[in-house]
Formats: C-alpha cells, sequence, structure tokens
C-alpha cells in the first residue's frame, strides 16, 4: 500500500518555498535527520508559516521556570483530549527525549493522573486541561492554587499560553489530517 | 468606582515597550482613536505579542474568497460559544462595522442559526463550530459539504485556521480576563 | 431584502385578537413606542399568552429583596447560554435601562464571572446557571452559599423561578424563531 | 422515621390559603382522594400558583390531535432526562391511567426508544427530547421531520410547548425537592 | 398487537442449551416463577453466558459490609442514567424486594439525591455514578470521603466492581434491546 | 525513587493464590516473560478473577470473522478515550504484534478516524465507541449500516460485547489505579 499522504491539503515541493521557509526547513532536517511533516504542511501558508513558528519557539524554546519536558507535558496531555494524532505523536517523542523517561509521554497522553510525574506537575496539567476545555471558568482560585504550588504570575502565563497555543495547533493538525512522521513513533523509547 | 484592572496581569507602559511594538500601537491609536485593551495585555511578552499579530494579519487582513465581514462572523460566532468577553466585543464591533449591518454581532453571537444571514454562511459557520468544538470529528464529508456551497479548498483552510486561531486566543483573553474596552460596546451601532 | 418573519408559526393580526389580549399589547405598545414580538408570537394561543405574561409579571415586575435590574441579570446570562436570541437581546436592553449601565447586558451574556457586577450577584448567577442546567443537583449546600451572601429563603426562590420560567420561555423562543424587534439591540446603550 | 418534607420551602396550611387556592385544592383532593404535593408546595406563590396551574392545564387539558396520554409521554420522557423525581413518579401514574397501560410509563422513562409505543410516537418524543436538551438546534428539518409523522403546525406547537413547560416544572421540583404523594408509584400498576 | 421480541438477537430454546444452562434457567424459573430475558438473551452464547453470571454472582450474593440492598441501590441509580431499561426495571424490582420499599427503586433510580435513603448511601451512590461516568478522574480523596462514612477498603472495590460490571451490563442490554419481563414491573410494590 | 504501586489495593502473593489462579499466572509468565499486572491486581478476589478471565478469553480468543488485531483496535480506541492507562498501554502492545504494525496501537488510540486501517474497521470503530458512550441510542440503523460493510449478526454482537467487556475494565483500573508493566510500552514497536 502507498504511503497515506501527509495532509488533507496540497503540500508544497521544499524548492519552491520561499528561501527562509526553505532554510528553516532544511536546518530541522540537517539536525533532526527527517522533515516533521508540520513544516511541509503548514507551508502551503507562508505568513501563516513563519507566525505559526515564531510563536512556538517564543513557548516552547524561551527561558523560565518550567522546564523543557514539563512544557512538551502540557502538549501531550491536552493534545490527546483534543484526539490530535500528530501532536501526542510528534510531541510525546519530544517528550520522551527531553525527559529521558520512554514511558512518560503515553502516560500524560492517556490519564496523567496516573503518570510517574510530582504532584505539582499533576497541578500544572490539571490548570493546562482547564484551560484547554473550560478556560471561560479559570479564576483567582486556580491562580492561588498554582501559587501553592510555586508557580509564578509568569509560569501560570507560560502553561496558560502553551495549553491555547495547542488547541490552535491541535484543531489545525485535526483539519488537515496532518500524517505524524513514521520516525516519531519510537524516538526516545530507550 | 475605580476603573477594573484590563489585565489579570501585569500591563507594561507603551513608553517601556520595544520600539516596533510601541510604533504598532500608537499607529492603530492614531487610526481608532483608542487602544485596543489586547495590544497591552499581549504586550507584556514581546515575542508572543509579534507572533500573535503576525498571524492575526495573516488570516483576518489578506485576500481571499471570505469577506471581511464573514472571517469576523467566525470570530464572534465561536468565541461566544467560548464565553470570550473580548472577543465577542471587540470583533462584534468590527463585525458591525464591516458588514455595515448594527444587528448582525448580537445575532451572529447568539444562535447563528438565526442571524440574518445566507445559508452558505450558516454552513461556514457549522463548519467553524465544529473546528472549535469537535476538530477530531472533521472529515471528507464537511469538506464536500462546503464545496456544495462554493467554498474553495482555500476557504477551507482559512475558516479551520480563523476557528483555531481564536480557539487561541479566546483561552488567552479568559485566562488573562481581559476587559473590552468601552468603546467597543457601541461601535457601529448606527 | 423583505424582513425575515418574526415567527416560524403564523401570527394573528392584533384586531382579531380576545379584547383582554388586544388591550395588553396595546398598552405595551403605547408605553414602549413599539410591540415587543414575543407578544404576537405568543398571542396564537390565547390561554397560554396569558398564563405565559401572568407568570413572568408575578416573577419579574414583583417586590422583593432583588432589584428589578438583578432579576434581568439571571435571564441574561441563562438565555445566552441557551442560545435564545429574542430572550438575550430584549431582556439585555432591559437590563441596560433597569442598570443604568450601557455595558452591563453584554458582559453578563458572554461570560458573568468577568462583568462588573458584585460578588454576591455572580454568587446570584452562579446559582441561576446551576438552576438552568443542573437543577437536579441542586443542594443544601448551595442554600447555604447563597445564605452567606446575605439571600433569603424567598430570594432563593425568586432566583430559581426566574431561572426555570426562562429555561421554558428559551425554549419556546428557540422552537418558534422569534425574533427580537429591531428596536432592542440599541436601546439603554446611552 | 418520620415522614421526609414535601418542600425545602415551608408548605402553607391549605386553610391559610386564598379562596380560589382553596376550592381548587379541594376539588383536587374530592377528585383524587388525595392532594398531589406540586399544589401545597407552589402555594406558597400564589399569583406563580395561578399561573402555573393555568399554563398547564392550558398545555394538557386542551383538545388537539395529541391524545392525553401522548401529552403525558412528553413529560415522562423529558422529565427523567432532567432526573425530576416529582414529574416522573406523578405523570408516570397520570401516563399509566390515561393510557390504560401499566408498562408504559416505565418504558418511556427509562428509554423511549424501547418502549412500547409508535413509530409517530417516538418522532414526537425525539422532538421533545431536541427541545428540552437543544432547542437551539431546532430547524426546518425538524418540522419537516415531524409533518412526515402527520404532525401539523399545532402540533408541533403542543409537543414544544410541552416540553418547555416541563423544564420549566422540572427544575422547580429539583430545587424545592418536591417529594412525590406515595400514592402515585402505584396507580395504574395493576 | 403480538408482543415484541425480547431480543434484537435470535434467542435459542431452553431445549437446545447446554445442560449446565439449561440447568441454571429452570432453576430460577422454579424460585422466580418465570425466567428472566437476560437469561434467555445471553443463552445465545454460552460461554459468556457463563462468565457473565459468574461474575454478577460474585458480586452481588457474596458476604460483605454492603447489604443486598444497597448492591441493587448501586445497580439502579447507574443504570437510568445509562437508560437501560431492562436493569433499572429488573433491578428495580429485586431492590424494592430486598429492601422491603416499595418506592426505594423509583427514587433511586430517578435522582438518588432525593431518596428516601442514609447520607451513607448517598455518598455510596457519589462514587458509584463517578466510577460509571468519570473513572479517570477517581482518586485519593474520593477514597477518604468514603472511609470518612465508614466504606473500607473492601467496601471501595465492590462499589467500584458493582458499578463497572453494570456498565457493561447496560451495555449489552442496550445493544441487544433486552426487554423485561412485564412481572418485573409491579413485583415489590405492595 | 521506588516503583510505583501496581494497585491502589493490596496485591497478593503468587504463592498465596488459589491453586487455579496460580497455575494461570505462573503460565501466562511463561509465554510473556512477565506477569502482566490485570493479573495481580485481580487476584485479589478470585471468584471475580476467575469470571473476569474466563469473559476475556470468550471475547478476545474465541473463532469469528474479527481478527484478533480488530478485537484489540475496539480495546485501544475505547480505553484511550476512557483515558484508562492500563488498557491502552497493555493492549497497545498486543494490537502492534497481532496486526504487526507498530503504528497503529497510537494511531488507534488517538483519533482511529486518522488510522491507517481500512473504511470496514473505521466503521466498526464507530459503533464501538458508540456503544462505549451512548448505547442507549444504538437502533436499528447502527446494525443496518454495519451490514453494509459486511458485519454479520455475530460480528455485530462480537464487536458490542467487546466494547462493553472493556467499558467495565476501563473502569476497574481507573479505580485501581493498574499500573501497566513498563514491558508493554515497547512492545512490537521495532
Amino acid at each position: 500500500m502507498s504511503k497515506p499522504p501527509i495532509s488533507r491539503f496540497p503540500v508544497p515541493e521544499i524548492s519552491d518555498l520561499p528561501e527562509d521557509i526553505r532554510t528553516r526547513i532544511l536546518a530541522v532536517q540537517e539536525k533532526s535527520g527527517f522533515v516533521p511533516n508540520v513544516f511541509l504542511v503548514l507551508a502551503r501558508r507562508p505568513d501563516e508559516f513563519r507566525a505559526f513558528f515564531a510563536y512556538h519557539d517564543a513557548l516552547m524554546e524561551k527561558p523560565g521556570n518550567l522546564t523543557k519536558a514539563e512544557r512538551e507535558m502540557i502538549v501531550v496531555a491536552t493534545s490527546n483530549a483534543n484526539q490530535c494524532q500528530y501532536c501526542v505523536v510528534a510531541h510525546g517523542a519530544i517528550l520522551r527525549i527531553r525527559a529521558k523517561n520512554p514511558l512518560i509521554a503515553d502516560q500524560v497522553a492517556i490519564n496523567y493522573r496516573k503518570a510517574d510525574i510530582t504532584p505539582r506537575q499533576k497541578a500544572m496539567l490539571d490548570f493546562a486541561m482547564k484551560v484547554s476545555f473550560e478556560a471561560y471558568a479559570v479564576g483567582d482560585a486556580d491562580i492561588e492554587s498554582l501559587a501553592a504550588h510555586g508557580f509564578t504570575e509568569d509560569d501560570v502565563w507560560d502553561i496558560a499560553a502553551i495549553a491555547a497555543f495547542f488547541s490552535m495547533s491541535n484543531r489545525l493538525a485535526n483539519v488537515t489530517s496532518m500524517r505524524p512522521n513514521d520516525e516519531f513513533y519510537s524516538l526516545g523509547r530507550g
């Protein structure tokens, strides 16, 4: 059986892309050994591509109190609740690598309440799930309860912004039927 | 009673902002007569601010088959379902202005199925609501049903991307308790 | 484009209505300057019309601890959650007028948790929403929590009865596709 | 164990009630052999009592194409979905009596799709449930599908109005913790 | 009208069944005076029949702190929430008999929060409902709250296992359209 | 950090178990190289253990038109929707092995609509999800739509019974906090 398409929409050739986008994609390929499909699927719209990755990097690669693994936990937990195949598989791989733990991504995806993570991390994910599914009800009590776990005002913003960004990202991936690269499934499994 | 804060988080002074952000804000102020609070609330994080507005403009100000009023309808319908005060009030004003119709924003916000819009626009909003609330179930049948109303592949992307972007935006506004400027409530009401 | 109908069902001529109903409608018209469509749409069934407005007045015009504006807040918050265009638009106008506040109706409709109202009023609306959406779970703890805000037994009945009455009213308006009069949209906006 | 109260709120003595209400209650007692608790619980508020029963009778005792048993089916199916003990038990009894069928009330309450009723009656209940739980989505297709079963415009109004009235009634009964009289449980079973 | 079928699937003749199953069915018939339809419907699959009833008996007939009536309360409350006609009607009869209370089954089925049961039994049913509808969220706090009512670790297991078993049973009965025997409706009504 | 417990409840020593259970467990250990935790967690209740595995085997190991991989797909898809860590991880491993496909389990778990499976298998999973989450609404149309994909009456029973059995199993695993063995995570991936 031939390989299924990576998007419901036509995908541009890398060689046809604007210079900056092509350069970014080639750099990722060099580093990872393959081009994650999200780059190819979103490249259909160069301006949206640029904004998407600028936003992504501002949230996921920035310094701050949340570790990079913790940021990925937020992605993995909320994305499975949104049934987003691309985000769970791709960010699950990144989570395993960043946490150096081959079990954690599946645990966090399926039911983070049972995962091998700290109570502080569970509180972080409780809040991230509330942002994803009932942000309208977020109130002072939520912030106080995060503060009790040591989360600062900037940490709260980070958790909320990551959950919000992937609320967007999950919907884009589901509508485009974005296919995770086969490589992601086994990365970081030990 | 003193004016309630426009954000749960500290808001920077315009004069302390990076040059590009300050310039953008002053330009908006010049054009609109006031600074919409979203600019001030998000300016706390310059990189995220830049990405947010680049993304916003790529979706809302771009050419394409969807009119600007139709793009705003997507924002207004999905944002009320997410109980996002800022987005309904601010984009409701823009919708009234762009559609030159003082009634349409309230109609679309409360129950777009009863609004004075075309069957094609209702189909567009049915799809936008599906993207916002059950994107995991979007499939070929949805695309075909949009095509029957004349929506192209690019239109489908636009509708989905706008609904997805405001899924993010609604969550940010709800978590920050972003307050709509008083000016928006009456704009475009005729 | 011709004006859309005010009801999915045929609407009687005012001149054909029973004397008491005609008199009531003309009195409203005299007072308001127009006939709110709910009178015309429900007049199709005179006995139900009489019971409906007798009930409405017993709840909304009666003396008691809840102000008239507070009663309207209950209507507006629960009706938007039920996506009832007529009730949000018409009672939103009444709320703005009774509260002498041009912003309050939109705030309460979209997300009352973020509205410029008192903690006591938020507690009132929390309870009204529970009555509207999970009345089966109302218990002693809810009554005690209202009492802590100073609500008496009679106030609790009032809040519950208003929420219950508009649960009915919202459904009637949605099934009949009852159209709000254009006049309501701008009333009380200052 | 002493008998539990019939309401969370104080219940007036029959002898203290306004003449018209007392007369109605005594007439019911004469006819049924007992006073259904709804009369006593709601008598606390005479004006609301009068409007409630006027509305009830206008919907449940009126002539029309729906049989009295069919009207009760609507009450029983929607009230169980709302977890309203009083309405399911009391109207279940009336349904058994009116349908002369000792099994039908439990069947309709628990899952009307499996009840011994006609396809036309199932269509009626499908619509009543939609009115009770997602009236905002009722549209032309629903009306057409009822018409295909022979329901007229007036029948549609009746079904919707009964479902709407008991949406109110269920909430009142749940908030007041209205207790069904013991007599209702066994009426019409033998 | 001829009797409706007791299952969507073909039902075997008792005489064609394996010896052990036939013997069990005849013993039930001898004891109850009729064969509950669940035996005939499930007999289509002898191995599943044997496992089903072995499991059922291990949970419902075993010694322990929960009374037999309490076990049936769990079945009745969760089965009505699952809209399972067979389980509510058949186990409702058993509950009335075991509790020697003709009202309790309808009360527990419709809204156990309003039933004539103890606070300890309400806590038991709160937990059973959580197991049935959001088991993923069960945590230490639930167990502690049961312990405060005197429930042991084994009692917790019993409540959870009964709720879990009838989550299966309700789905089987709904898919097979398993019809309750007419006898059950009036059993134990006094 | 010491290994987290495999159950919220005490787990018996294998050597203390009844002979038949001990024998079964040792046989599994011999075959798999480890004892899946479900055997140890459920062994606390020997009679329930025997019924559980008899039922499991009757559904999962029996001959029939559904392949063993297809049976596992039902488990994996419904268990992730129920957030059951044990069932997704353990049956995900079995699915990978039986389907000889290292990607399929994650795909089916997260969003089976996007998995590399046939339209017939998607129809099977649509039905399994309906059985798991709204069995009360299963009707003739569902059976006909399965028949159109070639599923026989016995296949329908199999799909429904597997979905129903794991509705039970998921709840048991979530309440006991049953921990998947580390071995399962990587089985069949390479």
